[in-house]
C-alpha cells in the first residue's frame, strides 16, 4: 500500500482520535519516517513543519499517544490514528483536545472546554510537546 | 480570529466528524472562500487540490454535510467540523467514512467497513463528489 506523501511535499495529515471516547484530539502531519517510527514503536510520531524535525508526541510531557488502529482514506492521502492518549490531555495549552475553541459567525471565537492540566506543571519553561 | 491559511499555501485541513456517532468521516482542505461559504450556507465546502476549484460536498451525490459545530485548534491551522451527514455515506467509493481501510504492519491493508451504498446508483458515470 502506497500512501500519497508526494501530494503535500512529503507530508500526510493525520487525525488523532481517542479510541474510547471518540473525541478528536489533534491533527498533525507525518512524513514517511514518522509513519515508520509510529508503526514500529506503537507511539505516534509527527513531523513538525514549524521546527522542521521529527518528534514524538509526549517526548517532553509524557503524554504519548499509543496507537490502537491506523486507518487511511480512499485517496490514501490522509490518516486516521485511533489512540489511547496517556495523561490528562494532548494540547500544549492544557486542554484534552487541541480543538477547544469554536469559530462563530462573524469571525469571533469562544472557548468550549475546560483546562484539564496545568501547562506550567507539565511543560515548565520547556518547549511544549 | 485569524486562521493560519498561509501555512499551507492558502489551505487549511478540516476533519469532518459525524455529530451524533462521532465517527470521523473524511478530511478535506478549505481555503478562505470555502470557509466563508461553509459558514454562510451551513453546508461544508472544500477546495479540491486535484481539480483546483471550490466544491460543495454533495453537489453531485446529494450527500451534503450540514454544519453543527465548527472548531479550530490551538495553532489555528486545523479545523474540526462536526456535521449531520445527509445520506448513507460520504465516500465516493460507497462507504459511510472515507477511512474504511486499516494499514497493517508490513504495509498491507485491509477493508474494515461494509459498503453502505451503490456508487453507480448515486454517482452514475459522473465525477464522484
Amino acid at each position: 500500500m502506497e500512501l500519497a506523501f508526494a501530494k503535500l511535499d512529503g507530508l500526510i495529515p493525520a487525525v488523532i482520535q481517542d479510541h474510547t471516547s471518540c473525541e478528536v484530539l489533534m491533527l498533525g502531519f507525518l512524513n514517511a519516517e514518522a509513519l515508520e517510527r509510529t508503526q514500529r514503536t506503537g507511539e505516534v510520531h509527527f513531523y513538525s513543519r514549524t521546527r522542521k524535525r521529527l518528534w514524538k508526541k509526549g517526548e517532553s510531557s509524557g503524554h504519548v499517544l499509543r496507537v490502537r488502529q491506523l486507518l487511511f482514506d480512499c485517496d490514501a492521502d490522509a490518516l486516521l490514528i485511533r489512540v489511547d492518549a496517556v495523561g490528562p490531555g494532548v494540547c500544549h495549552e492544557g486542554y484534552r483536545s487541541c480543538f477547544f475553541r469554536e469559530l462563530e459567525p462573524g469571525g469571533t471565537s469562544r472557548i468550549i472546554a475546560e483546562r484539564t492540566f496545568s501547562v506550567e506543571d507539565v511543560y515548565g519553561k520547556k518547549e511544549a510537546q
